[in-house]
């Protein structure tokens, strides 16, 4: 970690060696004009490195400014700790800017290892490496009886085996002789200590020494892999692709009309079969291993996805009361879905809660382990479909609220995924309103994705461009500020400074949007918060989970309403959960097994027709609530 | 039943209504002279009917033998008590004939009840009707779930229900709403107390009224299938085709071959698999059911069937030390195989002990429960490979015996199974050595099925007509004693009158291949006894299974040494034992249940590389047998 300390703010924050100073002043608050998202084409940021080293070019720099120490932020990367000095022309006015708190993000995130806890490498599946005594006429019992039999004597942790699939019969002889009677067995562990284990395979020769897990998040949009070394518990490689199924729509909805049409289910379960089959080729690609050396999948993924892998309609998921088929998914053969591996491999999907509580959630608790902590904890899960947790040790309730696609860029004009391009951060100057924009990769901006949008908002309504119900303040006159087609807009970036070459902007309709996703959001968490007779201040701890919630700037997320303005230590970051419970399960047996208290605690709370949620809803629909008295660091913040 | 007493003989025998008299006449011991198989055609045949009344033609008779009360034994059919008497022309040289005793098998069968014991009906699948709470939003548990929760609620007999294809899963919601939420649903009981129910299919509607199951019996010609009502226990209908298999191989050894060629053992199963789509059209087709309306297969086959029929490779039962894929079969979905059933129908597979003692063994060692009898018991199943079992409830070991194809007609010149036209039955006229033969179906012989073969080497030896090493005595002058191309040989029928047009013959290979046969099947009890420190005389019960069994005359058996020489009450004869075991398991789940203590009592012996066995073997190549004091019944019928 290096430290960087800003003059004249005398703001100081600790990044790793190689982040973008650009971006390290945006995290640290402080604001350096910038226009062209990092691209290093508008050639406004320019700073003073007073003390230290960085990377950086020439580009777009006079010799002489160069050699006294000017560089562009967006166009260096820090090497050692720092001072840098934000020259008087890029404040603009000189003063110095109004400090605010760094992101509470880098504290949490020291303490996440505290709320996953360790996780043991002792996986589901474990390899025996067996030498059999060949049959004679004294002992010629039966292929599978020898190796039952040997497995009895050898393993004495093992619990008498049993095995399910035909197909490993067929085999068995032929690789028993062909390995010579030493072979390598690949055991599934009993659930419980009166269920049997399983075997899955049979190898020839000692393979003990390879034993591979693939950890899969299913995401509607993308969907990730993580090849785990079962040996020792360590991520070998990861990969991820989009989701094949997305030709067909984007989100769960339009999947599920899809799969209504005829081959429409059919199709969606191939896509998505596809989709792992790419992971599972570039991860096995990658370390140089065949697929059939994965001796078992661990995968999460919401209802629907769930539904549509196994090829399950997920018709009345979308239809009122919203049931789905189960939410306890098979253990499944992995090769009869289609998926390339070893035909006795394992997949096993985390079960839901309910049509809209899906799998990736489940995981996600799963993970953070708040059933087994005392403390009151709120799980968040942000995306089209805010999923929300809350409970402990004793009992759990869920649910989810539809906040709509705005945080995925639904809905908001210049909307889009986090992609290259696309706004991640923003700030605006408090006297010139001019604006400080970062793109992800650095380049010109082309859209925003939800935590730019966040950023924007709570840059927007601190700098009171636009009032508490989301309207643009019609008295300010700033070029920037203008009616567009959609009515009143801001300007984020002039076509000059954009890659489409049209202006970027943020319309009051966005804004609406947004005040309704949040909205959603945080209806939900006071609903389900009621429904057990308690409130934001009985909260011990706030997860955000998801890889939206990895990105999330929280005091900007209070700022707008979307988070509850309680004590900032108790938030916690747990970015990808489903990811993070999938390869603990993948590697702690002990800990895989209590997956189903998790599911059997958790009671669903449909908000779809209740009441409380709709009023809670409607005083939501302002910025950040229509009771100030909820978000007493933001009124003091709005007042100062 | 009908009495008929012939003379002059004075022997009585009791039959059914129906009964053939010339069949009659040969099961009472009673000599009649008949070349044509009881065709019609010799017009030998002629009988008296002093009293009763038969229902017979006139063809072949003069119109004055008619009114005289005259009848053709093979033409005549018993309808009422009869006194029947044997013309002296037709005794020939008018003695009366040496008087033999009745064959003890009915006594037997009349205590077969006792034998197999009652069971009860109350099958190892039951349905349940279940009207199940539509969702609404305050429970809209997922549709599994709810499932689920009735069969906890409603059926309070029923352990936590599980399921395990994800195909139920597919067409539940459906099922469920098509059916406005009543539905029945199909339950595999748990094995064990702890070991919950399993969901093999849900249908909508109430059709507890239709349980249907199927038990086959898998043979390596023939493959049989029973169907039962299970609500009652009753057999509804039966069908039976040639295991299609047989063009690939005559025996169990010729498919091994076949397996073994490229794409053989994939065209081995797809035959079986017809096979048993046939028998289900068929019974399905009688009783006007649809093969869905099937919820439980029960198959018994022999190792070799058992492996093809799940594309098992049995390339190493064949050889040496003879080791079988598995001897516990996998609960298999039947519809997986290809057989036309329900997606969730289950079909169970009989255990095997090992490579030549099969479920079919098993099957009828669990029909007949000597696991569960004190009484030490020799289970008999003849063909190619003869297997016994000897034991009690205390132990079982069992052994296969290669006793060649001599009983299916193999190595016989004019061998056959036991078709139309096969000589089923002989005797031998003590003074002229002309024979009598009753063929299957009364038509003109055209060969000589197993239980003929018997009949003719112990009226041969009987008569005197062969030495006890099997071969004819060479001194005695008669047209039908000769020397043909094979050696010498007895004509049993003449070419005119045989279905082929040349003479019908049994020659001494045909003997030496017989003795050979029936030697291996006694040394095969002795080494097994032996091997337990037993003998023939500890021995409270022979049991004869399989349909070969059913037509063994038990006299005759003993006579040449098939069987042992011990009380005739203590046979029992099982018939299709596989079958009964079969159809009890299909009916019965606590004697299906039982049906593990019988494979788990049973230890093999392998015969073939057996010191012991081979000097029995030696010994038993003898009519009956080398040490005469071993057949002490027989041995006073010879000197007789």
């Amino acid at each position: 970690m290096k430290t960087i300390k800003f003059l004249p703010d005398q703001v100081s924050i600790e990044v790793e060696e190689g982040e973008n100073l650009l971006a390290a002043a945006a995290k640290a608050g402080v604001y350096i004009n910038a226009y062209c998202g990092g691209d290093g084409v508008c050639g406004k940021c320019k700073v003073q490195i007073e003390s230290g080293e960085v990377i950086s070019g020439k580009a777009r720099l006079k010799e002489k400014d160069y050699a006294a120490g000017i560089r562009l932020a967006c166009q260096s990367s820090v090497k050692s700790d720092l001072t840098v000095r934000i020259p008087e022309a890029t404040g603009k006015d000189g003063k110095a800017l109004k400090r605010k708190p760094v992101t509470t993000r880098a504290i949490s995130a020291r303490s996440l290892d505290d709320l996953i806890g360790t996780w043991q490498v002792d996986p589901p599946v474990e390899k025996r490496f067996l030498k059999l005594d060949p049959p004679d006429m004294e002992d010629n019992v039966p292929d599978l009886q020898r190796l039952m039999r040997a497995i009895r004597q050898r393993c004495h942790d093992c619990k008498d085996p049993t095995y399910d699939h035909p197909e490993l019969l067929m085999e068995l002889p032929f690789t028993l002789r062909e390995a010579n009677w030493e072979i390598t067995v690949i055991l599934l562990k009993g659930r419980r200590t009166e269920e049997p284990d399983r075997i899955i395979a049979v190898e020839p020769g000692n393979t003990t020494d390879k034993l591979y897990g693939l950890a899969v998040d299913i995401g509607t949009t993308t969907v990730c892999g993580v090849l785990v070394d079962l040996g020792n518990g360590k991520v070998i490689t990861e990969a991820s692709a989009y989701n094949d199924q997305i030709a067909y729509g984007e989100d769960v909805i339009s999947r599920i009309v899809y799969s209504q049409r005829p081959g429409g289910l059919r199709t969606l379960q191939d896509k998505m079969v596809r989709t792992i089959n790419t992971i599972i080729e570039t991860v096995c690609k990658t370390v140089i291993i065949n697929p059939s050396d994965i001796s078992y999948i661990m995968a999460a993924g919401n209802t629907i996805m769930s539904h549509l892998l196994l090829g399950l309609n997920p018709k009345f998921i979308r239809e009122s009361p919203y049931v789905p088929t189960c939410s306890q998914f098979p253990l499944t053969r992995a090769a009869q879905l289609g998926i390339q591996a070893h035909p006795s491999v394992r997949l096993f999907l985390y079960p839901a809660v309910a049509s809209y509580v899906g799998g990736d959630i489940i995981a996600g608790v799963h993970a953070c382990r708040m059933y087994k902590s005392p403390e009151l904890t709120l799980f968040i899960d942000i995306g089209t479909n805010g999923e929300i947790v809350v409970g402990n040790e004793e009992w759990m309730v869920c649910a989810a609220c539809s906040a709509g696609p705005a945080f995925e860029g639904g809905g908001i004009r210049h909307g889009m995924r986090a992609n290259s391009g696309a706004i991640e951060n923003f700030h605006i100057h408090p006297q010139t309103l001019e604006p400080m924009i970062i793109t992800i990769d650095r380049i010109k901006p082309c859209g925003i994705c939800g935590s730019g949008l966040i950023s924007i908002v709570s840059e927007l309504l601190e700098a009171k461009v636009i009032d508490q119900q989301g309207k643009f303040k019609r008295q300010l006159e700033h070029p920037r500020i203008r009616e567009g087609e959609d009515g009143w807009e801001y300007v984020l970036a002039w076509g000059k400074d954009t890659l489409m070459g049209d202006d970027l902007v943020i319309t009051e309709v966005d804004l609406d949007n947004l005040i309704r996703a949040k909205g959603a959001m945080y209806a939900g968490y006071l609903t389900l918060l009621e429904s057990v007779g308690m409130t934001f201040t009985d909260l011990d701890r706030v997860i955000l989970a998801g890889n939206f919630g990895a990105y999330i700037d929280l005091e900007r997320a209070i700022s707008i309403g979307l988070l509850p303005d309680i004590q900032r230590e108790r938030f916690y970051y747990l970015g990808n959960a489903s990811m993070l419970g999938c390869r603990i399960s993948l590697t702690d047996n002990a800990r895989f097994r209590e997956r189903m208290q998790v599911s059997s605690l958790i009671t669903n709370l449909e908000l779809a027709e209740n009441a409380r949620f709709m009023d809670h809803y409607m005083a939501a629909l302002f910025l950040p609530h229509t009771d100030m008295g909820l978000f007493p660091s933001v009124r003091e913040k709005l007042a100062g």
